[in-house]
């Protein structure tokens, strides 16, 4: 098996070790990284207790903790760049995603990213719901469409109506945020902790 | 299969359905709650979009954003009492343990949480690097567990040397924070963001 420059450049890069080390690693490993990283532990070569983080957004990390503090929440977001991140505009945008997620409980950023085994239940809840009414399948699929979308409009915080502005989505808001400064602005995570629940 | 009665009042607590509509979903579902659930859910009985979470502790959620707003830490400590959680004592000890977090990067929160692969990954490069050495086995066998303690103290808070005292444990800080308090002391979870960083 050949093993690539990038390859060694990335190993490089992640542990610190010398290209020939890197090689040998690499070729003992048959091109896996994750044990070429292991191979140089093992020897010595490379110290790395973590891998290295490639830090490569700005924003700003920031919390919201409900009164009371049994609702919290943090949140990332991303702009392209570090004068952006620093406006009063883009930290009180920040703050009300903050906001939104403790008020409203969203559960993921976007639809792509609920599990398809939970689509799957949802929609077999649904196709049950409908069963034995004698509709066409062509209408069937259409309520079950339109029921997922209120699904998903309900767990994903882009789709969810923004608290303070109910004729838009939270999608909207970003959108209009990110052409007012001109960058593409990217909800990249959040964490809902509530009291005592899981 | 017999249905218990123990099931079927789980049922109820979690769709809020009839017993006798819980006995038939269960014995439909051969006993499986979850799938119980689905079937209640699909001829209306239950309309639980989300399972009911059971809230059975006290404490407090709390958050802190280092100065720059690149990390910030979510965290929930649960005490046995409203009480004790409106207390300034507990509520500095939970910002001193989001600050410990912040500062020093814990991953989880007790070794027992640490994955089992993650832990003999670590354990075969530590053999990895004391092969050939010519080490009796139960000397080989102390060195390693000597490493993977030190292992855990970096990943996990509950062995971590507390930031503000390095004579002691956050694990010794929980526990005498605990006996001040009378009460049992636990650090449910926490969440960690660092700008750009997975």
């Amino acid at each position: 098996m050949p093993i690539t420059a990038d390859q060694v450049k990335q190993l490089r890069e992640m542990t610190g070790a010398g290209m020939m080390e890197c090689k040998k690693a690499l070729a003992e490993a048959a091109g896996d990284l994750e044990k070429a990283v292991d191979v140089l532990r093992k020897s010595g070569a490379a110290k790395a207790e973590k891998r290295a983080g490639r830090v490569a957004n700005e924003g700003l990390v920031d919390a919201y903790i409900h009164p009371g503090a049994r609702v919290g929440v943090l949140i990332e977001v991303n702009c392209e760049t570090d004068f952006v991140a620093r406006t009063a505009e883009f930290g009180e945008l920040v703050r009300n995603l903050a906001m939104q997620v403790a008020a409203a409980g969203a559960e993921y950023v976007r639809r792509e990213d609920v599990p398809a085994e939970t689509v799957e239940r949802e929609r077999a809840i649904y196709v049950g719901q409908l069963e034995g009414q004698g509709k066409p399948a062509a209408i069937v699929d259409k309520i079950v469409s339109g029921k997922l979308d209120k699904f998903f409009s309900e767990i994903c915080l882009l789709e969810q109506a923004y608290i303070r502005d109910d004729k838009k989505t939270v999608g909207d808001l970003l959108q209009e945020a990110g052409a007012k400064t001109g960058e593409n602005l990217v909800v990249r995570r959040f964490a809902r902790f509530r009291l005592g629940a899981e």
